[in-house]
């Protein structure tokens, strides 16, 4: 389907996703500090077991991630099967989460932020950025997802909701959100322990239309490490 | 792949969502109250144009929808990017709820409840019900979104989360959540009217292990109706 395949026909050639592969299957070296480029995305296989640390670099960048079951990509982390497990819309130290079958798939070990993320929006695409007023071609996490998995040699079946690490999204008495600064600090790191092997994929959000990034300050890169 | 196909090797065969479609191929007669027995789910055909009306007929029990765009079922609501697009956690009358491609495909024309519908959680489904404790199969959204559709032809690409209609989930300021029952009155009435030819499913939510369908009350039937 349309929404499954990426489709170079809209690509613009300047994202660096398709040649940002960490290797030529995503196996990392472990204890490597990996980059993810600015406004791309990167996947990585992650073996049960090991622990995924992502570091928001500069502070003020949004990390979209996902996370698919490594011997079905029809099983991913699914944030309304999180929030109904954890009976809250912000995971935090201790929680783990589940995918659309409610297979426990990562527990979150460490944050070092104050614990801002969001469960709640969608990842930016084409579409959306349309929406915003853009005409040519704008990065976005749903071609990042498409990208580094096609580095790799994957195709996912979908564009599932993103766990949004970083992301600011208050929500109000009356349910009103609004997108706002991320509250992170530079080097703060987010680890998560692999309850299965799984392939994941961080995609350092190209958003420069909304302050989630930051006021005055460009998107910018993230970095990970995979540890024993 | 297995959560795209309704598997009847799960099915005990006492629901009745095989058996309930409206017509061979969905297509409602425009006026006609139809009916979606307790812990089923029934799929219909609605045009551009025409309002579907969903009725609480007993005022205690919540309605998982689902609608897909009737020329691509790969295109469907999606919570993500309705609460997005809106900006609110809680669609009300006069809001356009969108697809996973952000494309508006139902507007809400008319809610005679207090308004309190979810867009947090997932369909429960049965590895739900096995986390509950149930050993024996139990009737479940994931699978009467599956069998209504099938009974009409139709195969969903996926099972999309669910707008759910009045269904009560309070968010506490801290982020969290819980299941409380219903705050409808019998006959509340629920209308969207389609943007663009789709296919609704309804699913009488079966949940009966937690209040979400009212204390002490068993899961019953719901009613809607097609208009020009």
């Amino acid at each position: 389907m349309a929404d499954q395949v990426y489709d170079p026909a809209r690509y613009d050639g300047t994202n660096a996703s398709l040649t940002s592969a960490i290797s030529a299957d995503g196996m990392p070296r472990l204890g490597v500090r990996y980059r993810v480029p600015p406004r791309c995305g990167v996947a990585v296989r992650v073996m049960a077991g090991q622990i995924i640390s992502i570091e928001n670099t500069h502070g003020t960048q949004v990390c979209d991630f996902w996370a698919f079951l490594a011997s079905d990509m029809g099983q991913f982390l699914s944030m309304a099967h999180c929030r109904t497990w954890l009976q809250s819309i912000t995971p935090k130290v201790g929680d783990s989460l589940v995918t659309n079958q409610r297979q426990p798939l990562l527990a979150i070990v460490e944050d070092t932020s104050p614990g801002v993320h969001d469960t709640l929006m969608s990842c930016c695409d084409w579409p959306r950025y349309q929406l915003l007023g853009c005409t040519a071609y704008h990065d976005n996490c749903a071609d990042n997802l498409r990208m580094a998995l096609a580095a790799i040699g994957l195709v996912p079946p979908q564009v599932p909701d993103p766990f949004n690490l970083w992301m600011n999204i208050p929500v109000t008495r009356d349910g009103q959100t609004s997108f706002e600064p991320t509250v992170a600090a530079s080097g703060d790191r987010f680890a998560m322990r692999a309850l299965a092997d799984c392939v994941a994929v961080m995609s350092a959000c190209p958003q420069d239309k909304n302050p989630i990034n930051g006021h005055n300050t460009a998107p910018t890169e993230l970095h990970f490490t995979i540890q024993a």
